[in-house]
């Protein structure tokens, strides 16, 4: 059996940044090549960073793009790169129209190129389109109908583009049928809690269908409220895992694989499964033994639950404040667990000296919620100042009568001001503080709490902060590290403090149990019967119910936030706010 | 020739409302079977308001959907309408799995209805799925197989759903291949600027391709973004109008159709073009000639570009206050010339009895300002108070060093928090003041001017908001009113009033040649380059396209108002906030 040296690139490319992406893919490729690589991959759409949204439809953004790619070609080769082919991702257009769908010639395509020797030797578009969840891919896309097979050291490779696998048939079935040595499949797949289980088992699957040693590369990093964990994994045809990358961090895989050498003398243009047509191209390269050298499969080891979310929050959060172009973030600190753990966040991505916290009693704060705050600064690190917002709130109270919830939220909202006072003076971006469940049933303050440009734990139901809180205090002590959460911060009962004694508690029930309604309600797209028929309190289900249905408009108003479940309060669920359904 | 006559319920459904939507089709049918009427329609998914978004993926609403159908039968019959078939629109699923969409039996789909003597006598669904623009309908539905042909007092009708038409072949050449002698089309077509003139020219050669008589059924009234502007029209082959009804108002449409009587034999699962199968239903019904009292058609006259738009405005925000349960709105009163369109717009949605403003005055205001505003209110009658920020503004100063924009920001924050407070304490719903111009370039403050449920014109060019000012102030004259909107307002040069002497033309170029790049760049998808090679000056050009591309986050914080242009910054315009691509 040949052997390939295949270098899987796990990278983190950003949306709209061509030259930045183009100097990325030289680099990695010079490593790979460095470490004795013969056909590097990188992820779905890396040249452009994925996802690009409507930005796919300006058409100079498609040209551009394209142009980066045979300027890329152009590059490799100059820097003595041009022997290795290389795969890449780039937003590309379609040479025919789709009548199918309505769309003529040009329209934009989900690409990937394999670049040799200063050519673009052959290009193809992603053939099933995802258009769910986050995903609008018929928006924006037109799919491709060819099965690229490309030869390389006498073997092989059929190549494949992310939701090319996660649906049946389609260029699996296609790639058993030209006999391919290895499916390479690129890929901009986001992140899910427990996706990484879901995953292995779908290249699993897959490779057992085709037939062949599947190779599977995704990106790492965020874009807006997607993050990306990376996880590529190699699996043989028998299901074996032959390697795995680290999830949430760049890495360069390497390994050796003895593949079948090609035997196949399919021609070119033949029809397959669904419609797709073989494309073949030889990239040259003697088929070779494996080398002395040999090297090892890396397979790293998987991340606790807990971890895997908390670097998710982390990643995101760090993308969404770098990519954005700030250096710096600020927090209202309450002394409450919701900022906490978000400052505790911040200070993982971008360390404690970027981080600025302040601290806004009111009439109404307790002498432990700012004791708590100012331990947790101390504890991490972080920049910390107190300013007071009772003399804002006398001269509101002193202009208008506000009784009751107008009162409340009026304090939430001077908060929100002076944040985006000190943000504006100083250069910070805000982060907000709200957890799912809040947001879930609208318990929270439009411009009060709500105020920021990202929301770290937006998509982390109330019960989960708890967990993630103590998780990341023992984390610490695993270290030898002093443990960033004050330990009262997580025991003491939850409240907004906006009036005397308040407690969450008051309006909301018990977190555990209004978590397990929404995770059904919400994730689990169940109506309200089915959730009172699995054994809920009827009336505790339809307060929930109505609660998350009437707060749509809040929800549409608040920051992205890292998604980490499968429906967060983003572009996965889309529901009207104008909307008279309230039965469930 | 038989006559048949046709009635066109061209109605306002409500999203989500099943029982209030079912009892509309039954009034409105009372009405048509009084007027005689031997077919009546309603429009697209008239029985849950369209779009239901991801409603349509909640399997209990899908089910409530069937069976409010089936109940609206039911009581057609009661109430002694079942003699007349009745077209309406609903949310439905499929028999049958859909592999080509990957997606399974049940699926939803937006599906339209016969309801005769108690019965669903034929269902089927949309065949062509927009999904661009405002629409992704691949998302919600998967698409109809299905040609039907409703045989009524001797003609055959065949029936079509909205975009069926906007695309080429599919029901349209399957209504020519039947033999149609009506084309009967249900629709939910949002209101674009100048869209009446597009539709009529649709219908029309739609028209003459199916070789028949074609009817077409649209809704009125507004859903969060979408204003539905009616303008139910009936073409013959030929193209001549027939009947027409107006913009903007719920209407019904009866009039006496001379059609060809039915001959056709082509039978039951007859495979037509684009994979339609017939599917035929007799109603039956004696062919009769025209009646001795025939109907002559109304071809409603149309309303000028001007009072279109207002219209538009006009019924998008009634809509949405209603459609949300409020009954009054609050407005900040700048003396500026949008806040005064603001409050226009608002005393002709829902009176000025329910239209409550606040001058809210700092430092910097001019007394020519806090005049105009009282003027205003003087002049439409509606509710006035004023409140000095002055004190508020003070407080925040002592506590904290801000300078230059952050202390401007913060007068427009001190001013949206008052609001808030306000609304909050009385119950009324805020609109935000904020134009097309100002979003577009990011020229305006965050949880400050942009605080509000609504922005009635957030879908209106500056140089449009002056054209409207001074129409609506025209037609009040015209009627011999008093022009709600003083003189001076629309007169003066626009500014922020956020720091001495300050004017818009310090940060931005002139509103008319701003709002010519802003409509290329936007409306326009052109690229910086084309831009500049049309004759702009590439500074303005280069400037405009930054602070476009930079404002991505502002925009996406901003409340919801009512389409008008063909891409305004709502659902239809989905672009990344981190984005690193700034060359147009």
């Amino acid at each position: 059996m040949p052997n390939l040296r295949l270098a899987l690139s796990q990278i983190d490319p950003w949306v709209g940044d061509l030259d930045r992406n183009s100097d990325e893919v030289v680099r990695w490729t010079k490593q790979a090549v460095e470490a004795g690589a013969q056909l590097v991959a990188f992820p779905e759409m890396a040249l452009t960073g994925y996802p690009v949204e409507d930005l796919a439809l300006r058409r100079s953004f498609v040209e551009a793009s394209r142009g980066a790619l045979v300027e890329l070609a152009g590059r490799l080769v100059a820097e003595g790169l041009g022997e290795v082919p290389v795969v890449v991702g780039y937003l590309g257009r379609s040479e025919h129209a789709s009548p199918r769908f309505n769309r003529p010639a040009g329209s934009p395509q989900n690409c990937a190129a394999v670049l040799h020797r200063g050519e673009v030797v052959t290009r193809f578009a992603k053939h099933h389109l995802p258009n769910y969840g986050v995903f609008d891919e018929f928006r924006w896309f037109v799919p491709g109908d060819q099965l690229p097979v490309v030869r390389v050291h006498g073997v092989d490779v059929a190549l494949a583009i992310c939701e090319d696998i996660w649906q049946d048939g389609g260029r699996v079935t296609a790639a058993r049928e030209a006999e391919a040595g290895l499916l390479l499949v690129i890929n901009g797949s986001p992140y899910e809690r427990n996706k990484d289980d879901q995953r292995l088992e779908l290249v699993r699957r897959r490779a057992a269908e085709a037939g062949c040693t599947l190779a599977y590369v995704n990106m790492v990093g965020g874009q807006d409220e997607l993050v990306f964990d990376g996880d590529s994994i190699v699996v043989g045809a028998d299901g074996e895992v032959l390697a795995r990358s680290p999830q949430f961090e760049e890495h360069l895989l390497v390994l050796d694989l003895d593949l079948p050498a090609a035997s196949s003398d399919h021609t070119d243009g033949l029809l397959l499964s669904d419609g797709l047509h073989l494309v073949r191209s030889e990239l040259g390269g003697e088929p070779g033994p494996a080398p002395a050298g040999r090297l090892t499969a890396e397979v790293a080891p998987r991340l606790s639950d807990e971890a895997e979310i908390w670097a998710a929050l982390v990643s995101g959060t760090r993308a969404y404040v770098e990519k954005n172009g700030f250096r710096s973030v600020l927090i209202g600190l309450s002394g409450g667990i919701d900022s906490a753990l978000v400052a505790s966040i911040a200070v993982d991505a971008i360390g404690a000296e970027n981080v600025y916290c302040v601290s806004m009693p009111s009439r109404y704060s307790s002498e432990h919620s700012k004791g708590d705050a100012a331990e947790l600064a101390r504890r991490t690190g972080l920049h910390f100042r107190t300013v007071s917002i009772a003399p804002m709130f006398d001269a509101y109270l002193a202009a208008t009568e506000l009784t009751g919830l107008a009162e409340e939220n009026l304090q939430s909202r001077l908060r929100g001001t002076l944040l985006m006072a000190i943000s504006n003076q100083e250069g910070h971006i805000v982060l907000a503080p709200g957890n799912k469940s809040e947001l879930a049933v609208g318990y929270s303050t439009l411009y009060g709490d709500s105020v920021g440009a990202f929301g770290p734990i937006k998509d982390v139901y109330k019960s989960l902060v708890f967990r993630l809180a103590r998780w990341r205090n023992e984390e610490a002590e695993r270290r030898g590290e002093v443990p960033p959460i004050p330990e009262n911060t997580i025991t003491k009962p939850p409240s907004a403090e906006l009036r005397p004694d308040q407690k969450d508690s008051d309006s909301l029930p018990d977190y555990d149990l209004l978590d397990s309604v929404l995770a059904r309600y919400i994730e689990g797209d169940e109506g309200r019967d089915a959730i009172v028929a699995a054994g809920f309190d009827p009336a505790v289900v339809d307060r929930v119910v109505r609660l998350v249905d009437t707060a749509e408009y809040k929800r549409r108003q608040y920051p992205p936030g890292p998604k980490v479940s499968v429906k967060n309060f983003g572009r996965d669920r889309r529901l009207p706010i104008t909307n008279r359904w309230r039965r469930g």
